[in-house]
């Protein structure tokens, strides 16, 4: 059943000078990625950009056309830095202007006295956009085509992607099983790991070393999209761990 | 004596699959950047890209002609999903074989007996490369052309990061001042901070927004290569926040 489900893909770009300084730690990334891959959508990109309108562009161009879905994170506040809308526009050669429904959303949350002309560049939006709610600071997100137009603040995106969700076409889930290896060293399973590796093409498998105060604490990860498949191979993992530590056991 | 400095820039290239399915969050994005950006090392681009050949060496490829230098993380250890090296060589289209050098470090924490064909894969190495010394776990990273090809595990990377600094041309460093909007909304400072940015040209300044359980925490940040031209800037913007507070208290 699961393998007839289509394969969906997606890219991330994350806009903002403040996460290539340094000076803001990024923590969209991995919440969208272990969203998305929940879901049944595979993000095969990440990309980090500056404010800048020609990268954001040739960025936004580039993505949108390798993956199903592209999200962007960034730069739709009311400042002169937040320039992603404009980009999105150009990036589809569409025009943008203030967008009624968009000031309608915003009427929720500030007086018309308080809709300056800063606060109105959020509702500028791209011609032939949905909107996407914002229930935390009423300013909306957008989907044009396949991109989905994000805020960077993890809490205003967090509920953009809850509210835009249910309108993406979804793939099979990845099904995943993780083998603690713990203190079995990398070096010692490698070799069987990669004959296991290639005996079941169907499923990938992941070593992810990791170092604690006690020492090694190694973890194999077997995914696939179809159940047996990541059984069977997840059980040949299993086995040679147990051999391995059995063999360590005796050392 | 600042604007007479090369401008040195970069990108990061993340390399693992872990990555783009939200199992593993990325932790050296941010410490890179900070600590490049410190160096005077203008960080442009991150991409993340899975264990993937065609996809590795495609972004290899497409950063290190962009940028002065390319530093990329991970699929270096002793495993079948490893294979960033051999990567590497193809995007360089030079040869890769087990390297006596690299041989030569491993053998201070490996016994000749368990220096087997797996962990023999962590001294393949491109010819022409140098190595990174990795005084943790030994396996070296290294370095060919403006590429340096670091650990994943973070504590790993950062013994490399520091190994290979002292040979890198670093650029002038970048002058920050941040002034606290604190509850000031953006919406509120956007049109004076853009009228500042504009007559600014010399420096970015950039607005970040932040939500506490008091309301808003603003920060804006100016940032420049030039002393006097962020001390200008960071002075208007600073009148800006105390002129609108003093309003907020009035009203």
């Amino acid at each position: 059943m699961s393998t007839t489900a289509p394969l969906v893909t997606a890219a991330l770009l994350v806009i903002g000078d403040e996460i290539l300084s340094g000076r803001t730690k990024d923590k969209n990334i991995g919440y969208i990625a272990a969203y998305l891959t929940d879901l049944g959508i595979d993000v095969r990109e990440v990309r980090v950009v500056p404010d800048d309108e020609r990268e954001i562009i040739e960025a936004v161009n580039a993505l949108r056309a390798r993956y199903t879905y592209l999200f962007t994170t960034g730069g739709i506040g009311p400042t002169h830095d937040d320039i992603t809308a404009d980009c999105i526009a150009k990036a589809f050669g569409v025009p943008i202007d203030v967008d009624p429904r968009a000031v309608t959303m915003m009427r929720e949350r500030y007086k018309p006295e308080d809709l300056n002309a800063a606060r109105l560049r959020m509702a500028r939006i791209p011609q032939g956009a949905e909107l996407i709610e914002n229930p935390i600071s009423r300013a909306p997100g957008f989907r044009i085509g396949n991109v989905i137009v994000m805020a960077g603040v993890p809490a205003i995106m967090q509920a953009m992607l809850d509210s835009v969700v249910p309108s993406l076409e979804t793939g099979a889930r990845m099904i995943v099983e993780t083998i603690e290896a713990g203190h079995v060293p990398e070096g010692l399973y490698a070799q069987g790991l990669g004959q296991i590796a290639q005996a079941h093409p169907g499923v990938t498998i992941g070593s992810y070393p990791a170092f604690s105060i006690t020492g090694f604490d190694n973890q194999i990860v077997v995914r696939g999209k179809e159940a047996s498949a990541v059984a069977q191979a997840a059980a040949a993992v299993r086995d040679l761990v147990v051999q391995l530590k059995a063999g360590q056991g005796r050392a």
